[in-house]
């Protein structure tokens, strides 16, 4: 049975639902990304507020801290957190990569030393896939080798390769009751290198398929063509997850090309170091314009931070480096994140997809 | 009119009720400190949650950030920071004498440069009012000099005197409407000294009375020897406010001793620091006992922290730097400290005051 339904198409644009173990996720959906078991500041229940249905673990940073025996004793991730909804987890390799100086790849998999610790770890897909079932998420994703985004074709050929014989692997091992499991296209930026490794993918029997190695440093206008070109020839009965983007506008262009799930740390990050998103544009909060600015963070938001707070007080709290400027600015930044997609979402119903799209180029970050 | 009625008294125990301009607050108290217009790491909805009913704010900091224009254009602090319950602030003096490297005394005041941008500011007695009029604080505490805890008794005589005219000084400047002013006794650890002090400080006309220079570096013992000797002395049909104290046994004391009101950075700093208080004791969070230890931090509370989230995970949280751990660890030790002043002012209603402080004292920090 596929855990998704689609429910309203415009043009390529596409609004679903996924069936998941710990409920359903309407699509287009942002997933907030929660490291360590966290959501940076954010409790589970705040989490819920601003809509949020499905967050993002990384399999990487929880094999390490806290560790499977702690994650074990608890009965997996979601009790762990204390979080009742979906988690879709990623398979640590996008990490193994790009923290570990000391990583060995092989076509084993790939060895590494804890950056916390120095103690060895060995990630396999047969590994990923044991850890993922310890953390006992809704969506595993298959072991993947993302290359840099300026690796020279040979290596992004090779890395497919590699993806395509670990992404069987990673299925040879039984699925825990309950836990879908995703694909990973790669292929950089080369269109024809995309097209050969979707159906390399997405012959294999997964729950869902993604893009990876998108937002990893190629230029923007290059990623949205390729967008364009791909997105919509992944297998349009499962859901489409294009891993690690992005900004506002990049969610819009995704779900125009056909995707149905993003994550990001943008909305996070940004928003402890004092960027936010509103509906006005990007608001740096520590600009001195804003010292007496007596108005919410933005006017058309519905959030506790912009019912409750003033700029004025924002750009004070952030000045302090308090942590309740933490709290806030991301509280804000997800409401706006997972606005966006119910806006999006509705939209698609609605036939207005485009129209809104268009509208929300103007002044937008 | 006075802000203050007693409402029950078991020994030198009292429970009471200040009326103030923002609304009731059930005596003894515990007051959370919002150094910077935020108890760090809470909203003011959460400080609503765990049964807080007035904050403390810091004069000095709040001067110095965001600045008076800043607390005037949104009409004072209650609305800076979105607290509608009361607010005490601090005169300033305190910050002024252990935070300033180069403040200069006279009896005029004190000349002081700001360590954030060197600003020279001049904080005097009527300064000092006046700042606490545009913070429009529901208690403001009148200019006073507090000498380090090792001061030679002739500085303690000195500092007294000035004490004594700075109050006067204090009292000489208008108050705005609806606040409420406290004054200050010193006199260090000489018993003569704070019994002659009382005599001076309490012939003016004040709202109500502080003990202050206690838990300044003098033994513990000390300090309770003294609050036995003098907190009762203070006159009965005002509030009495031991400034700066302190531990749970501490208000444990204070209460015993006579005294209505409390601040401290204890419970939330201490709790950044991993360092929890539960029924069962000290629980330092770091502990490797509690790696895998899936309870609640105490299994006698009700909070947030207690009853959605375990040991293993709040440790987990802690190791990782998590800023969710500074705001459950925050939550759950002001919980603590203001469940324990609700225990004493229901004990103090009927009649079993001395059985809860002597409960207490066991195994309790």
């Amino acid at each position: 049975m596929t855990p998704f339904t689609l429910e309203a198409t415009q043009g390529k644009a596409r609004a679903g639902r996924l069936r998941l173990a710990h409920g359903d996720v309407p699509t287009p959906i942002f997933m907030p990304v929660g490291t360590y078991g966290t959501v940076k500041a954010m409790t589970p229940r705040e989490l819920e507020g601003v809509g949020a249905r499905i967050v993002l673990g990384n399999t990487y940073h929880l094999w390490l801290r806290p560790g499977l025996e702690v994650v074990a004793k608890h009965g997996g991730l979601h009790k762990l957190m204390g979080w009742q909804h979906p988690i879709l987890t990623d398979s640590g390799g996008f990490q193994v990569f790009s923290l570990s100086q000391l990583s060995k790849l092989s076509e084993e998999g790939v060895v590494f030393r804890s950056p916390i610790d120095g103690t060895q770890y060995n990630l396999t897909p047969e590994q990923s896939m044991l850890v993922q079932a310890t953390l006992g998420s809704d969506i595993a994703m298959a072991f993947d080798h993302c290359p840099p985004g300026d690796a020279p074709r040979e290596l992004v050929q090779d890395a497919m390769a590699r993806t395509t014989r670990w992404a069987a692997r990673s299925l040879a091992v039984p699925a825990p009751a309950g836990q879908a499991r995703f694909g990973i296209v790669q292929g950089g930026t080369h269109l024809d290198l995309r097209l050969e490794h979707i159906d390399a993918i997405c012959a294999l029997p997964f729950d869902g398929f993604a893009l990876g190695g998108f937002s990893v440093g190629e230029p923007i206008p290059l990623m949205y063509e390729l967008l364009d070109q791909v997105a919509h020839r992944l297998p349009a009965d499962r859901p489409r997850y294009l891993m690690g983007v992005g900004t506002p506008a990049d969610l819009i262009h995704g779900i125009r090309a056909g995707i149905d799930m993003f994550d990001c740390v943008m909305p996070t990050r940004n928003a402890r170091n004092g960027m936010l998103f509103t509906s006005e544009g990007k608001v740096v909060i520590s600009h001195a314009r804003y010292r007496d600015d007596t108005g919410p963070l933005d006017p058309a938001c519905e959030c506790e931070t912009c019912r409750g707070f003033t700029r004025s007080y924002l750009r004070h709290l952030h000045q302090c480096k308090e942590i309740l400027f933490a709290r806030l600015a991301t509280l804000h930044n997800l409401s706006y994140y997972l606005d966006l997609v119910r806006r999006c979402r509705r939209a698609i119903f609605e036939g207005r997809f485009d129209e809104l799209a268009d509208t929300f180029k103007v002044g937008q970050p």
